[in-house]
């Protein structure tokens, strides 16, 4: 797979959304519908090849982890349920807070949305300190589902975010 | 198609998100990957048998326009490009107010992801009064796109949404 064409797909965007972070703008790759397939083919083929059992649910955070969430749910043939900030889904819910850069905020999910047991995959486009994909796990925890692993399209490397998760990570590129 | 299977996959929740809302949950829909692949093919098949032009962009609005927007536009072989909140977008911006239910909120678009000409389509799950709809109808019109159709899973009928838009609109479902 050409690594290189995805890279040059992700944009370094100094200073946003605050002084002195750099922000990776996934937005230029879904310029590019070839190198989308190729992500999502990519993503696919690893999961297939690496995980022996059915994955039943892609699970994946608001808001970038919608844009690939749906198109490997529905590879796998599997459900995708997300992964949201308090008070945008309806109906019934379980909350967890998790640890932001400053601060905390609450992430839910509905509480229908995994059923015991089932198999878990969590996608979301990059992994940072870990914080929002830790929240994911508890959530899924809670509703008695087993993360199987959590898949990113981008990895900042230093700052070490797999330390907070209990599955094994993949990341396609490594920043 | 079978939109009855579809129609049994939205719920309503009443009193979302305040009181006297009756909201349309499409997630169960997402549990289903066999009744999204039907949703896709219905709506890239009337993309293609209605619309002579070749699409170049399409245009999701932040967040459930993000679960279907990549996978019509990779199946076009087009390009995705998102709207969203103020403040979300890396890089260059340019900015919308348009009309909530209640008050004015910003939409912004990235400044380069659509260029002068470019022929666009715009994905949302619902529409019902047509607010959001218009506000991205503008800032693509900022951008020199071609809006050339409006498709939505779910229209709220009574609320006349399609009369706030300037190009024709298509819905699966009609509440």
């Amino acid at each position: 797979m050409d690594l290189q064409r995805i890279n040059t797909l992700i944009r370094d965007i100094p200073d946003f959304p605050k002084p002195g972070i750099l922000f990776k703008d996934i937005f230029p790759l879904f310029q590019d519908p070839i190198a989308v397939e190729m992500v999502i083919t990519h993503i696919v083929n690893h999961i297939n090849t690496s995980i022996p059992d059915k994955v039943d649910v892609i699970v994946g955070l608001d808001a970038r982890g919608f844009l690939f969430g749906p198109l490997i749910a529905m590879r796998l043939g599997a459900a995708f349920a997300p992964v949201r900030k308090a008070g945008k889904l309806p109906g019934g819910t379980i909350q967890v807070s998790y640890i932001k850069e400053y601060g905390t905020d609450i992430f839910e999910m509905q509480d229908d949305s995994i059923k015991p047991g089932q198999n878990v995959v969590v996608i979301d486009d990059l992994i940072a300190t870990g914080g929002s994909a830790a929240g994911a796990q508890e959530l899924i925890e809670k509703l008695q589902g087993n993360v199987l692993k959590f898949i990113f399209l981008i990895e900042l490397e230093f700052l070490n975010g797999k330390d907070a998760l209990k599955a094994p990570i993949y990341s396609m590129i490594k920043a």
